[in-house]
């Protein structure tokens, strides 16, 4: 059976598996703590990047207070693995959904979520009341801050933190305002200019909460993008960074070298009878996503890469005809992390080409009892 | 706990949950055989759309000689599920996965794989040899056909099949040719048109080998934007249909509504703060594809959606304000059907909206133990 294990060589793995070389990614982690460490946040990295509560458990380690994730299902795995301090970004909508809140935050008193619609939070408050629990859940206002995709106007804010003030279960904490529209901005320079206009947004609305008598404690903000530039912003308390971990060719592109790429998937060329200047390699849709453009080969400037579809691509030479044989190696460096993390089962982390550690991407599994009936 | 069940009504589900509708996807099935089965051709299915044994079951329950999946994992999941008749469609390259192909070969001696090179036709034979297995493989040689992501020139066709007569652990038994790159064109009669100039491709082809002493037994292309033409090609003895049985906006813009959307994905309106015309949803880009366009709300042909990160996206009216609220469903269309279900773990298949069946996605997860440890 095929069965990769710790001590194993990368040589040994069957593609197209995902690899981190964990050199690389443990610097990533050292240089976000010497930019971030000194300022005065929180430092509560986003685990949709990783999915996983090993990782999420290592920036805990490294100085992270706790973890951010984007879904229910991501947290129920995240409590269930022993954290606790779990800021789940995105609201809760639905009697499904909630119910599932419920019966999490029952064992996990400590989860924050976002509302930013008074039906949304009343349903949590309504559900929270029928439930029996006394505590009540600790809540931030989604501010719309710019990115347009949740988040309550600003000028609707007060109106929202009136309202929660109402709800007998839900206890006010923060804001929280994301500025994702904003993390690709080429240029340092152009992208702190609009981050500062988003920022403050942001600190505007928490001083007028404040202001109206609310107790906004938390103030949470920013990506791999911006994270600098929001910690530096007086009145932030907290900051959400995800990708830094691994990094990608779509924010490499934006914001520079300062972390680099310890995540690729390792692949296979496979074919290459049909081009001079083209091999085919074992990793195509169901492998690198392409919503941020396509992957990239590592160390091959004068090559490109295109999916054919489901389970292959092309690499293409400008000029040269490829030296490469069938059953070569080339590792891919994904276009957009998050998503390319997400059609994996296991990241390989590895030293020099050894295996130390094999991760499940854990919230990826969908938490029942199902799946089991099919694995062996 | 969140436990969906045969019984429940759809409006229990939570979202964003992949849903099949089990009427139209039975007439989907029923119209492919209505089509095909009177045609002197197998029909065997690809399962990389459904990634589903229990739908590879029911496929052959209603005709089809047996499944083609896209690569070894897929085959492993089928073969355990009690599918012996496949045919795994793409090249098996490195030591790894020919040693995976080696113990599966070893109890389902029926699996048909397909080879493009000598190097990888030798692999695969050196490593049968050392194995200790007596029967041969039953190997195809995959053509390039037109699409040039992989297969053989046509014209070193003759000298492959040379080499794996040399090789006595490999018995050729026909040749593969996937017009990949024709599934899309828009118009039935130029479809038609270059169909049947891949067509021509393959069987003369198979017809060259045949006069070179080979028993070219199995002829096997198609799609489903391609399949009535292959089949009514002579040579051709098997076609490879998948996304039929579930069909997405991309096939159905090129190839028209004999097939129809019998697969969803329900989503939630969970945020309308940010405009009078558009609403946010929870399905983003970790939920459906974008490599084919954008997916389709169902039924509401004024609204558009755009994806919003990884797991929210846009929906967006042309003019009127949209009256939905909060915690409103609705049904996505996918674009590009195979990489959109290998996003989700389960298909809730209903019934006018009752559930019926649960099927898990299951060639999507590896089959390894550790995933294990993980679940409940």
């Amino acid at each position: 059976m095929y069965d990769p294990k710790p001590g194993d060589r990368l040589d040994s793995l069957d593609t197209p598996s995902m690899i981190v070389d964990l050199d690389i990614m443990e610097e990533n982690i050292q240089k976000l703590m010497l930019l971030l460490k000194p300022l005065a946040v929180n430092i509560r990295p986003h685990s949709k990047t990783t999915k996983s509560p090993i990782l999420a458990k290592k920036l805990i380690a490294a100085g992270a207070k706790g973890a951010c994730v984007a879904k229910l299902s991501e947290a129920e795995v995240m409590a269930a693995e022993g954290i606790e301090d779990l800021l789940i970004t995105c609201e809760i909508i639905g009697p499904a959904k909630v119910a599932r809140l419920i019966e999490l935050f029952r064992n996990h008193p400590a989860i924050q979520i976002v509302v930013d619609s008074e039906i949304g939070a009343s349903a949590i408050d309504k559900a929270l009341g029928e439930s029996g629990i006394q505590e009540p859940i600790q809540v931030l206002i989604d501010l719309d801050v710019g990115l347009h995709r949740t988040g309550v106007a600003p000028e609707l804010a007060l109106a929202l933190a009136q309202h929660i003030s109402t709800l007998g279960h839900l206890k006010l904490m923060g804001v929280q305002g994301y500025e994702g529209h904003l993390q690709h901005v080429h240029g340092r320079e152009a992208r702190e200019k609009y981050c500062r206009a988003s920022m403050a947004i942001l600190v505007d609305t928490a001083t007028l909460l404040r202001g109206n008598g609310f107790d906004i404690q938390v103030v949470t903000t920013g990506g791999t993008g911006t994270a600098e530039f929001c910690a530096t912003t007086p009145g932030v308390t907290e900051v959400q960074p995800g990708s830094f971990i691994f990094m990608d060719s779509d924010y490499r592109n934006a914001v520079g070298g300062y972390f680099s790429h310890s995540l690729t998937i390792l692949s296979t060329v496979v074919s290459k009878s049909a081009s001079e200047r083209r091999v085919t390699i074992d990793a195509g849709l169901k492998t690198l996503t392409t919503d941020s453009g396509f992957a990239e080969p590592k160390d091959m400037p004068d090559v490109t890469y295109t999916p054919m579809g489901d389970e292959q691509g092309w690499l293409v030479w400008k000029e040269d005809t490829p030296d490469i044989p069938i059953g070569a190696r080339v590792e891919m460096i994904p276009s957009h992390i998050d998503p390319t993390v997400n059609l994996h089962d296991f990241y390989y982390a590895h030293r020099k080409g050894v295996i130390e550690e094999i991760w499940p991407v854990a919230t990826r599994v969908l938490v029942t009892g199902l799946v089991v009936a099919y694995l062996p």
